[in-house]
C-alpha cells in the first residue's frame, strides 16, 4: 500500500479497525473518482476514501479525522456541478454508497427517512407500491442526502419545491464526530397539508432556531448529512405534458408569468432557447420547430386537468404560441423528459470532445425576458456556445456552455461571460445561484450577492461549528489559508 | 426623570442625541405596557423604552447598548403569548412601531418589502387596490416582523404556509449594530409559483447559508429584524365557508385526513371541540350544535370551488358530519371567522375575572385523533378548563387554558398539565409548539425535543452572533446566568 500525504498508518489503521479493510481504499482509480464531479472543475482526488456502513461507523471516523486535523470529503454520486467534491486541501473523502437503507417510512403522514446511499430513483421505485412519490428531480440520479446538501431544486420545483421545502429534519455527523439531529431525534413535526397533487407540504415548528434549514444548501462545510426526512407526495390522479413553440422568448415568457398569475397550479414549465431546442432534436431524433419552446405538464384530478390545460392554452394562443403537441401517455411524456434532461448531452453533442459548464442563475420573474435577451446577445456578441434551459416558473435558468478544456482563451472567455451572467442577475434582484449552489465557482459572486457582513455572519456560524475548518474545506467561503 | 438600574444618564443622553428626546420613555406606564404581552407570563419591565425611526437609528442605538453591556429587547405589538417581550434582565426595550412605512411593492413580482411597524392589517388595508394579499393570520393584528420573528403561523397555513415560507428577506441589526440583509441587500430571489390562489410560492436561491431562516424563529435572540421582504398572493376569484359538526373527534380529525389526502387545496379547516363551540356560541351569540366542528373555507376558481366542496362534502358525510352551513358572502363569511379568532375572548368568558394560556402542540397527522382524546381526558380528570381549537390540517392544536391567576395549586395544575401535552406530543414524533414559540414558557421542553447536541448547536449559533447575550436574555434557551 502506497503512504499518503498526511494520512499517516496509524490513521488508516484506525479507519480499518472501523469499517474494515474493505471500507477502506487508497487505489488511485477510486481516489480519482471521488475528487472529480461532472464539471469542468479539474480533479482534485482525497488522499483516501473511506466507505462507513451506518453513522456510529461515520462519527467514528470523523472524530479520528478531527483528532488528526484531516479534511473531510462527503461523497455522494457526485453529480454536482460547481466542484464541491473536491479535495482542494486532500484528505479523506467520506464515500456515503454503503449507507442505502430506506427507513421509517410513514405512508399515512407522508414521510420516509433515507440513507446517504439512497438515490432520488431508488426512493421512488421503493415506493412504486404506495401510490406515493418523492417529485424533487435535479436531472441526475443524485443522492438524496446530497441533493439537501446542496438545496438542489430541479423542473417539478414550481408545484413541489425545492429541497428545502421538503426536508423535514436531518442526522448529522458534526467536525468533531457528534450527531445531531436538526429538528430532534425521530420528530417528523406535521406537514402542511399532504395531498394528492399538492401543494405546499410544510414542515411546521416553531421550536427554536431552525437548524434543518442551516444544513440544507451547507454543501458539506458544516456536517455530515447521514439520514434525511423527506415529506411525500401522492402521485396525481392524471398527468399531461404538452409542447408549445413561441415566436419570441418574450413571448414563451410572458405565458409563463400569466400562467402563473392565473392560478394554474402547473407541474413543470420548462423553457428552451431556439439553440437548445435544435441541440435536443439532434440528440434525441426530434423535430420540434427552432424557436424558443416550452415544455409544460400540468398534475390533478381529469376535472382540474381540463380546467388547468384550458387556461394555459388560452394565455398562450394569445401570446402567439403554437397550438399544444400533446404527451399523454406515460411513455409519450417520458420520452419528452427524457429529452429535457438530456439537454446536458445535447449540448456537449454540438462540440465533439468539449466539455459543458451549466451556469444557474435566478430573477424575479419579471426581470426574466430582459435578462434572457441580454445574455443571448452577450453570447453572439463573445462567440460562445450556450443554449438555454431554464426553470421558467420560478425565474431560475441554464445556460449549457459548451468548451473545448484544451482552450485557455476560450475557456477565459466562458469565464468571464459567467461572471457577467451572474452579475446581471444580481442587478436585477436575482441571485448567483438558483440550484446548482456555490461550491468552488461562485464564491466570490457570493461576496458580491451576500455583502460583507452577510459574508461575515456565514463565516461565523462556519467558524462555530467547524473551528478547525475541516467540513469540505475550500467550498461556499473564500478564506485565507491559516 | 428617574434615573433607572444599568442605564445611566450619559446612556440616556446618547439615546436621546440618537431618536430625539420623545423617542426616549422613561415612564412607568410605558415601561410597563413594554414588558408585557397577553399571556399569563407575569411583566417584566425593561429599564428605558426607545422609539427609532429608521434603521441607522436602530443600530446606532444597539452600538450604545453594545458599548454599555444593556440587554436589547425588540417590541413590535406584544401579542405574543410565550413572554417573549418580557426583560427579565432588565435592559432597553426597542420599540419598532414608528418604523411603520410600507417599501419596494412589487406587485409584478408579488412582493413587498415592510418596516416593522406595519402590522397585517395594516399592509392588507395598503394593499386593497391591488388584488394582492398578505395571507398568514396568526389571529392577533400582529407586526409583520414580529411575525417573523415568532415564526407565526395561523388558520391559513394550510395552503398559504407559515411565516418561514413567505419571508424572502430580513434587514437585521445584530448585537453590535452591524445591519446584515440575509439574503443580500434588496434582493428578492424569485418566487416558485405566484398565482391567484396558489401554492407554494417560495424563495429559490443555492447561494450559501440559509441565513433568512436562521433568523425567522429566532424571537429576537439573535438580532432586531427591521425589515422583511414578503412574498404576496393574488386574492383568489372565489371563496366560500362552511361549517360543519360531527359526532365525535376522530370523526372531525379523519375527515381533515381524508380531505387533504384526496388533494383538496383547503385554505383554512380549523378544529373546534364541543367546550370551545358552546364556548364561541355564547360569547358570539351563535347556535353551533354543541358537538366537535369543523370551520372550512375554500379559494379557488367557480369551478374549482365546486369541485373542492363536492370531495369535502361526500368525505365529512361518510364520516357521519351534518350538512354544510354555508358562509357565502363576505359580511357572513367575516362574522364567522370573527368568532373562530375571538375563540380567546369567548375561553375567558367562560370564567370571568381568569386569565387565558394559550398552549400550542404539532404532531404527525395521523396521531393528531388520539392525541386530542387523550388530551381532554386530561383536562376532565385535571378539573381544568381548557377548549381545544386548532389548525387541524396541519396537526396544530391549543388548548385554550382558562385560569384563576390567584389560585396557585390551579397554576400549578395547568402548569404540569401544559408539560404534560408537550410530553405527550413529542413521545408522537411531535413538536413542543407549533407556532407560538419558545419564549419564557418553553424553554425546558425544547431541551427534550431537540436533545443536548441539538441545544448545544444553537447555544454555539447564539454565542457566535450574540457573545454577550444582550439580544432578548433569556429567552429560547436557558443558560446559566454569566
Amino acid at each position: 500500500r502506497t503512504q499518503v500525504s498526511g494520512v499517516g498508518d496509524g490513521v488508516l489503521s484506525a479507519f480499518r479497525s472501523i469499517c474494515g479493510e474493505e471500507g477502506v481504499s487508497l487505489g488511485e482509480a477510486v481516489r480519482e473518482q471521488h475528487g472529480k464531479d461532472e464539471s469542468v472543475h479539474r480533479c482534485r482526488p482525497p488522499d483516501v476514501v473511506v466507505f462507513p456502513r451506518c453513522v456510529e461507523e461515520v462519527s467514528a471516523l470523523a472524530k479520528v479525522c478531527h483528532k488528526h486535523r484531516l479534511p473531510i470529503i462527503p461523497f455522494g454520486t457526485g453529480t454536482g456541478l460547481e466542484g464541491g467534491v473536491g479535495a482542494v486541501k486532500g484528505g479523506v473523502c467520506f464515500s456515503l454508497r454503503n449507507m442505502e437503507q430506506v427507513l421509517d417510512l410513514h405512508p399515512e403522514d407522508f414521510d420516509v427517512t433515507v440513507e446517504p446511499g439512497v438515490t432520488r430513483k431508488a426512493l421512488n421505485a421503493y415506493l412504486r407500491d404506495t401510490g406515493l412519490w418523492f417529485p424533487v428531480d435535479p436531472g441526475a440520479d443524485a443522492s438524496l442526502c446530497g441533493m439537501a446538501a446542496t438545496s438542489a431544486s430541479g423542473t417539478n420545483a414550481v408545484r413541489y419545491g425545492t429541497m428545502r421545502e421538503n426536508v423535514m429534519n436531518l442526522e448529522v455527523v458534526l467536525a468533531d464526530g457528534s450527531i445531531v439531529h436538526t429538528a430532534g431525534k425521530g420528530r417528523r413535526p406535521s406537514l402542511l397539508s399532504l395531498l394528492l397533487s399538492l401543494v405546499s407540504l410544510l414542515r411546521k415548528t416553531s421550536a427554536g432556531y431552525n437548524l434543518t434549514n442551516l444544513f440544507v444548501g451547507s454543501e458539506g462545510t458544516l456536517g455530515i448529512i447521514t439520514k434525511t426526512t423527506l415529506r411525500l407526495y401522492g402521485i396525481p390522479e392524471a398527468m399531461v405534458s404538452a409542447v408549445c413553440s413561441f415566436p419570441s422568448v418574450q413571448a414563451a415568457v410572458d405565458s409563463t408569468v400569466q400562467t402563473l398569475q392565473a392560478g394554474v397550479p402547473i407541474a413543470r414549465i420548462e423553457f428552451l432557447d431556439d439553440v437548445m431546442i435544435d441541440a435536443c432534436n439532434r440528440f434525441s431524433s426530434l423535430s420540434y420547430p427552432v424557436t424558443p419552446t416550452l415544455f409544460l405538464e400540468f398534475h390533478g384530478s381529469e376535472q382540474s386537468l381540463q380546467e388547468q390545460v384550458k387556461t394555459a392554452e388560452d394565455i398562450t394562443q394569445s401570446n402567439g404560441g403554437s397550438d399544444f403537441q400533446w404527451a399523454r401517455d406515460t411513455e409519450t411524456r417520458n420520452r419528452l423528459w427524457k429529452a429535457r434532461h438530456d439537454a446536458w448531452y445535447a449540448a456537449l453533442a454540438l462540440r465533439p470532445g468539449c466539455k459543458a459548464y451549466s451556469t444557474d442563475v435566478c430573477v424575479p420573474l419579471s426581470r426574466l425576458p430582459q435578462i434572457i435577451v441580454e445574455t443571448k446577445e452577450d453570447l453572439i456578441e463573445n462567440r460562445l456556445t450556450g443554449p438555454i434551459a431554464g426553470h421558467v416558473g420560478d425565474g431560475n435558468f441554464h445556460c449549457l456552455m459548451v468548451v473545448d478544456p484544451n482552450n485557455p482563451e476560450e475557456m477565459h472567455r466562458v469565464h468571464l461571460f459567467t461572471e457577467r451572467l451572474a452579475r446581471r442577475a444580481l442587478a436585477m434582484d436575482g441571485t448567483c445561484t438558483g440550484e446548482h449552489g456555490v461550491g468552488l465557482g461562485k464564491r466570490a459572486l457570493l461576496c458580491e450577492e451576500m455583502g460583507p457582513v452577510g459574508i461575515q455572519v456565514m463565516r461565523s456560524l462556519k467558524d462555530t461549528l467547524d473551528p478547525n475548518n475541516l467540513m469540505n474545506p475550500g467550498k461556499i467561503l473564500q478564506r485565507e489559508e491559516p
